[in-house]
């Protein structure tokens, strides 16, 4: 009876911390969000040296508050789940530490950018507000255009990479140090600015031949940006014009709380890994 | 009598002034986007320190010509409306009076920057141009398919943002201060340049792994940049295809005299706000 | 009789200066391109100081050969036309006139910087090879594609000059003169060096607000590079799709000899802008 | 009986080394494309100097491997084949020959830069990646895509040529010398940076009449960038949609023991080039 009601208890607190379809388990998503957002604003301002020298105990004081919450849910999470381990040891579980020891760690470090780079781990947060919006259907739908088109992808990449090789060393031999074009390393980094069409001008050829051989990687960049672009397009618009409801797409928040387990069916009862049910009826 | 009459009076005024079907409204609306422009232009000729030194006189006789029709516009459009106090505290209301003010506020305001910035709202008056230039058909087109892939915009914007905020990050932390990476938030702005391919270079990285690191970003952008025109794309060519008349996008100008609503069914006798009759029959 | 053989005389020499459907016609197509971009070359090499001072007499020399060549085919031209005088002031007159004359207009001109003016005339022929050009199919249809979205892309150029006209002046108020951002016209370029995604990085803000807005404006830019490339790729996809042959593009090169006039109709026995019969038969 | 035997022995070695349908002939091709890499990382580690000199003679080391596998492949290449002067004189073979002979090379040869060039022949290995990966259909696909919209893309070449010779000599007249316009090549290389948005900043427009200039071509350049962009997305959305599949497109990687010629269909028995069978039956 007790251990009944331990699991109901279990059970919804599962709901509300893992799943988004109760009320509760909204509102728990939104406070997670804005303490999320609140703690990367923090991680950033913190790094604005004028900042930090004036507002430091503030900036202290809500790191210790947004700590102390992080905390408390990593452990409501491990709770909460029947396979702790499972939790634990999966992407978000690893994310979820790291991004909440820093301000434990920072008691024990010594040497600011060795700090620094602690501190930093806190921004992994971010990744969770991925696993709080994953629901918003069109960026499965994103995700699924680009999955889709990856081979196309693989192959552009590739292609890109073997002529800023070729390009690079080539501007490496005809422009040499005195430009800038130190080793082919950089000149191939020269060349990825270049095609990319970023352009920064922290290196640029000099010689007439090396502006002639720069022009002509130019106005490759132009065709080659055209080809992403192209593959984009024509999978937005495939799919702008069949229209067709993609099945594929999930909507469904439930998590099963025996493995963890979350991208079911939209009318699934059983978690299809491990065949728990998924509803608490 | 007299009131039928004034209120005829004012009617023919806010057919004058508010819509663009007769003649009359028509050379109103013509006069005023001239009217606009040259003041845009002067308050850029303005801001050129050599012109201003040599012209100051004329600039100035120009602007109070501007001003004074504006002031004259401005009770004009008030005295014409049945409800002034709708139009006052409208958007365009509020452009209106803040556009007009400036030259009236120089008398009482002390301090070169205080002024310029007051000057500048003159430059509001632009947004007239976008009220007098509603009925272009194409425009509407284009905020409509804008507007019909808001979601998608709002997650790719998103995902650019969360990109950055990482990147950022990761370059703040390899090439540190020596750089230009000042602190996050420069490192995000450095990010955002990147990734959409403007490239200052007023910062640029100067380590080989900061080197390495800022080359995929590039090559992300090269992807990332490929998705709004995608989006576009597929929306263009999805309306390009089906090619139908859009029954949504309005042409007619008519404009209550009564409550100031604008935008009516092109077959529409009576306001669809407020009840009262378009047409002066 | 002799009126006849000299009719016929100049019909042959019109079929060759003004046609490309006879073997000599296209022969002389073929001169006149190769000299036009000798010349263009020519008027590049010189302007290079270095090669300019070392082979200055066979530049010269090349020059007068080039020169020589087009003053005969301009009195060509005029001889074999029935209306010399529509020849003369046709768009193609003028230029054909004005890239010939800088070599004697040099001998009375004095000043260094007006000579080069002048000379940088001769650039002009390069608008002849679009007239020698003229019959690729496929330039026509890019025009026509141009053409067809002519109004999208008025509306667009309009929005990007609001942007950059209020986002130049925002960023004028925000920056200051201090980091070059010296006046409204110098912000507004910036702005739209911004906007293109070209970033030279000669004027680029330093404050962090100014930053933060420039991120503003650049992720727009992302948003509206996309819509001219989204316009043109609808406009290709749909006549990829119809794949229907264009009947309004030209490859008909017969001129009338009267009037000049040339895009007829491939089945055009008269010319149909004055009667004047095509074909010498 | 022996000249068959060491007929079936090359047809085997043939096998191995130029196709790859078999497991000793894919083995063969991941060893070369592992080893390709390497030597390209090794070109590349070389260049940079602080690394030359700590790791000089790993780096030594290495290329002397690779040259030896390399150089038993060349040999190897040629006696497979029945008529090894087809191997020698095609492509591929001049790019064996040429990337491997750099470290017999660089005992004869005296000077830093002449040494550095031919080293770099080494790099030309990587042409023989895009050989073995050629059975990835895909890249097939993407070649067909450029090849399908060839004329396009030299019409929109040529404009951009004309726009950029044009817009360069207004420039070089507009702005002189003191911007860095020094000449007609060097402007026009500035109008290329600048159209296709590289914008390195190392030449930017000073004068307000350069910036205005300069101004309309990075808005022309918007439009003229969506050019390509426009083609291949249309011509990716067209094949997206037809969805039939291409039978231009090879997968068989058999290639002639006799001529070498390497293209064939999937159910070719005999070559199509020179009639020898395929097969070793």
């Amino acid at each position: 009876m007790e251990t009944q009601q331990r699991k109901s208890w279990k059970r919804k607190m599962h709901e509300i911390i893992y799943e988004a379809d109760t009320p509760h388990g909204k509102l728990f998503d939104v406070i997670l969000l804005v303490l999320i957002l609140a703690s990367i604003v923090l991680v950033m301002l913190e790094s604005v040296s004028t900042l930090d020298a004036k507002y430091h105990d503030i900036f202290y004081a809500g790191e210790w508050i947004i700590t102390l919450f992080f905390t408390f849910e990593y452990f409501a999470r491990i709770v909460s789940v029947n396979k702790p381990r499972k939790y634990i040891f999966s992407f978000y579980g690893i994310i979820d530490f790291l991004s909440t020891i820093p301000l434990y760690l920072s008691f024990f470090i010594v040497g600011s950018h060795a700090l620094l780079t602690v501190r930093a781990l806190r921004l992994l947060r971010i990744f969770r507000i991925l696993k709080v919006t994953r629901y918003i259907g069109e960026s499965n739908k994103l995700t699924k255009a680009l999955v889709d088109s990856k081979t196309k992808i693989s192959v552009f990449l590739f292609t890109v990479l073997i002529i800023c090789i070729i390009s690079g060393t080539a501007m490496y031999l005809v422009e040499g140090e005195e430009s800038g074009f130190r080793n082919i390393p950089v000149s191939i980094y020269w060349c990825i600015v270049t095609l990319t069409t970023v352009g920064y001008g922290d290196i640029a050829p000099i010689t007439p031949l090396g502006q002639f051989l720069a022009s002509i990687i130019m106005i490759m960049g132009y065709g080659i940006i055209a080809v992403p672009t192209g593959i984009v397009s024509a999978e937005y618009t495939k799919s702008a014009l069949k229209d067709t409801p993609d099945k594929r797409i999930h909507t469904n928040t439930q998590s099963c709380s025996n493995c963890n387990h979350s991208t079911h069916d939209d009318d699934a009862n059983f978690c299809d890994n491990c065949g728990y049910p998924l509803h608490d009826d």
